[in-house]
């Protein structure tokens, strides 16, 4: 019977392994559309995941030709699910409409992979149940932070820590414009600029009331406390108060000012929330995190602080978090090992600008003889330093060159480096790019 | 048929869920000690995970009496294997002994988790070839960047995406002798100090001329590429050439220096690293990287850049990787569902200091009587700050008060809302701390 039970579980992979996950896409706006260029672009996707549908309301005008003929467009949300897909993504947004359709794909054990957070905020309980009834599975990566993989951190890759605290910079918009007010913008100029680059709506309540990173915090609060709260409970303050001078004020206290969404959960299990400007000091992540990136710091009772940041929000960014939740799922019931590392030689460093720092006895024609052999490289140079108050015979500069091959730089060095005006070996760093 | 195998699915995941699998530790050191403490204080963790043997050379002189008295000490390693537990966790260290141990297990259908990225950077290929014959599995997120989940990233919550690059501060000894030279300590004197704390090593020739941080980084291409390269083909610096004159001249660049890991990989599969000192601006991750943590920034083709920072060393922070990968593995063969979530009311912000900006008509007697407010709600206040060259009739200035209750808080202000002195609302934020 062990013999014939293996043999059936072996049967069951082998046919597992040739059939894709079918995947129907809900929602063909930006993030809807993202996700389905992925997984046109990345054909090696293929074997584990099949797009078999496409629904929006007035599909016709959505209709695009780069995607694959096999794949049905459809404005009938009910005939997704009865066509029996193994897993849909909804990207639609709103609280009703996708609870409707969530909820009945949990229950006939049809897995979804959802971007939407005020959905999990509202529902989450229900639709969780749902899903430990039927043997579906709800995953959600793209709800929180984008494309920043916090609740698989949470899930897996910290799973072996349990969290006494999370703390986040969760909404975009209001990092944006609370970062241009620490460079002298008003809040009203700063507001318009994400207006106008398209981080905030038209009515930006709420983002800068909270609002968004409330429901945010709520689903990391299920994901690291396995709590849930409900928002409206979450105390919220509005960034709309903060004047000008509140960043004087900061920058005396060694800080700055961002949207903060924090909650702590104790050993009774009570858990105490707050979204909305707090002071931050200029040594921590938070006021580093500057624009519309997002920024989660997770606090473990062993492992102590760790922090993830990125893109919050973006069609691209958000589309990579649905689509690794669908290859969580199709991964699910394969076996998921490492796969094998092709051995591969290296090449030399990628191509960098270059920081050469020169120390030498002084005399006429030494920046000549360097340029020369940079140039004869192909190398150019970018920059010259020098500092003063060095000896002449001791004198330390420096040349920065644009972005060059290492072996180029490595010819013109070992030229450069066979000179004899050296007063000691020269330092060549590459440099790297800001963020 | 397909009744009878649903039934045998059925007994047998049901006889996995009762039964944890059953772990040896090879290791009692600080990172196996650390483990063992987190598998016997996270008690919620037997049913998924049972420490059954705990190997280590004179294996009387660690015996541990907080350990359960149901695990076998031994220091006979073979023997551990004997016993077939499900996994063994490798925190030994050295290459060929540990090689000799991992490889018998994989082959034996033993999955393993390692901390060893020695191991890894000079067998990686032969243990993946070893683990997908037998269907072992080999996890090993403790390898790199210690407690910072990086590899888990790559394979699953970042899954949706490829990457082109990886970038990273990979080697805490490096990053915490090059932050303390940023402010002005020698280098022999920031060494010294890193030996004094423990980040270095006695002979820091491992850390400072870049092989810890080549190992880790082949291990990160492995991850992020699927490619397997020869650590000794990694182009090398060593930070020793550093002065406290780069650190000027960098200043004068916008930036300052780090040892940096960086490696990328093109579409034909070339790939290019480097590991050394490198110049980076101060806007970056990298600059305000400091002390002995740990930093990678992932690029991915679709999703951009994302960022994870925490513990890169240290018993718990690395112990919670293995433990984090024994998990994954414990619920490779359970169902991975989404926890529920337990219905929880929300408390008020967590207890912090509190920046609270009054505008006001000035008059004598205001600051007492936010003052008495404050104190009658048990409040301390810290400092209090005033700009000057504002008009008399709105004259802002901040009160900071040390850490208190959100609702003591609110029954002060209450009270400090009701005067008449107010030529604006009051603003109120928490303070956060740095990290």
């Amino acid at each position: 019977m062990a013999g014939a039970a293996a043999g059936e579980r072996q049967s069951s992979t082998a046919a597992e392994a040739s059939s894709p996950l079918r995947v129907a896409v809900l929602g063909f706006g930006t993030v809807g559309q993202s996700v389905v260029r992925i997984l046109t672009e990345r054909t090696e996707l293929a074997s584990e995941l099949a797009l078999v549908a496409i629904f929006n309301r007035n599909v016709a005008r959505k209709r695009a030709d780069w995607v694959a003929p096999s794949v049905t467009w459809t404005d009938d949300a009910a005939a997704v699910l009865t066509a029996k897909p193994d897993v849909i993504v909804e990207t639609v947004g709103g609280v009703e409409l996708p609870y409707g359709w969530v909820s009945a794909a949990l229950a006939q054990g049809i897995s979804v992979v959802t971007a939407n957070k005020l959905l999990l905020a509202a529902h989450a309980p229900e639709l969780l149940a749902l899903a430990a009834a039927s043997g579906a599975r709800l995953r959600f990566e793209a709800a929180v932070a984008g494309g920043v993989p916090i609740i698989d951190a949470v899930r897996t890759g910290l799973a072996g820590d349990t969290f006494t605290r999370v703390v986040g910079i969760l909404n975009g918009t209001c990092n944006y414009i609370l970062s241009r007010m620490t460079g002298g913008d008003s809040m009203s100029d700063a507001l318009g600029e994400a207006q106008r680059l398209g981080f905030a709506e038209a009515d930006p309540t709420s983002d800068v009331d909270g609002h968004d990173a409330a429901a945010k915090l709520a689903v990391l609060v299920g994901v690291a406390f396995k709590r849930y709260i409900r928002t409206s409970e979450i105390s919220t303050g509005s960034i709309r108060r903060i004047d000008a001078i509140d960043f004087r004020y900061a920058k005396r206290l060694g800080g700055t000012i961002r949207q903060i969404s924090m909650a702590e959960c104790d050993a009774s299990g009570a858990v105490r929330a707050f979204v909305g400007p707090a002071l931050v000091p200029d040594s921590s992540n938070y006021a580093r995190n500057t624009g519309p990136q997002n920024l989660v710091t997770l606090t473990g009772r062993f492992g102590g602080n760790t922090t993830f940041s990125g893109q919050g929000a973006g069609g691209y960014p958000t589309a990579v978090a649905v689509v690794s939740d669908l290859v969580a799922l199709a991964r699910q019931t394969r076996s998921g090992a490492e796969p094998a590392w092709t051995p591969t030689s290296v090449s030399a460093a990628p191509m960098r600008p270059y920081y050469i720092r020169f120390s030498v006895k002084d005399r006429p024609g030494i920046l000549a003889s360097i340029t020369v052999a940079l140039a004869r490289h192909g190398i150019n140079v970018d920059a010259v330093l020098q500092e003063s108050g060095f000896p002449k015979d001791h004198l330390p500069f420096v040349v920065t060159v644009e972005p060059c091959e290492a072996t180029a730089l490595a010819g013109a060095m070992r030229e450069i480096d066979a000179e004899d005006f050296h007063a000691e070996p020269v330092l060549v760093m590459p440099v790297l790019p800001g963020e």
